[in-house]
């Protein structure tokens, strides 16, 4: 029997949502997908046991609220390229880093030849003999 | 019984590695650190469902191999970092991005006014009376 109050968890495996239950706090009712995605990808024992293991090793509510949030959004990328997950988001930002890298290197190159011209040319045309 | 040729996530479970093991291909016995964090992150049970759902979806072995890879780094970062896991290495690199587009946006800008006065001067040197 599923209870009005349930959170997303135990609305998702019909199970009946305890006082203590350890999914409560991190997947409210009105976000069932969030547990649907991580439930997908890990399952509801591992994600209880990552839970408990976190709240075993005194991490603070909001870091475990975090470690959820990055859990869920890697098991919704992983859903949505199975292949590479959220590790293709990760070459895209290394790719454009890169592409930033050379475009500033190219610039600063620019830069250093405007430099070097406004510092020279005057000098030039002042040492330069006029015939 | 563990068998010498058995694949690591036969060995880490202590089972027996059949022929047709689905992580046979996919976690050899000289890399066990390999499967022991996937294992710890995900679960052998979901380590093969999801094997198995990339060759029923007909993924290439070498898809598979990507997806493999990809999944094991995951889990190695999530055991480094149990709160960011792999998440914190695209906000460091969304970071580094985002200085990189200043210092370009910068250095751009720079250049216009390099080139401006390169522009104008001449002009001005030229058009300007000699008084």
């Amino acid at each position: 029997m599923v209870i009005s109050g349930s959170c997303a968890a135990c609305r998702h495996r019909r199970k009946r949502c305890k006082p203590n239950c350890v999914f409560k706090a991190y997947f409210p009712a009105d976000n069932p997908q969030k547990f649907a995605d991580i439930h997908k990808v890990l399952g509801a024992r591992k994600v209880g046991e990552f839970i408990e293991s976190l709240q075993a090793s005194h991490y603070s509510q909001s870091q475990c609220q975090e470690a959820i949030e990055s859990l869920s959004y890697e098991s919704s990328c992983r859903i949505n390229d199975p292949v590479f997950g959220i590790v293709s988001l990760l070459c895209a930002l290394e790719a454009d880093l890169h592409k930033f890298k050379n475009q500033l290197d190219i610039v600063n190159k620019e830069i250093e030849a405007l430099q070097a011209t406004d510092a020279v040319l005057p000098t030039n045309q002042v040492a330069a003999p006029e015939a």
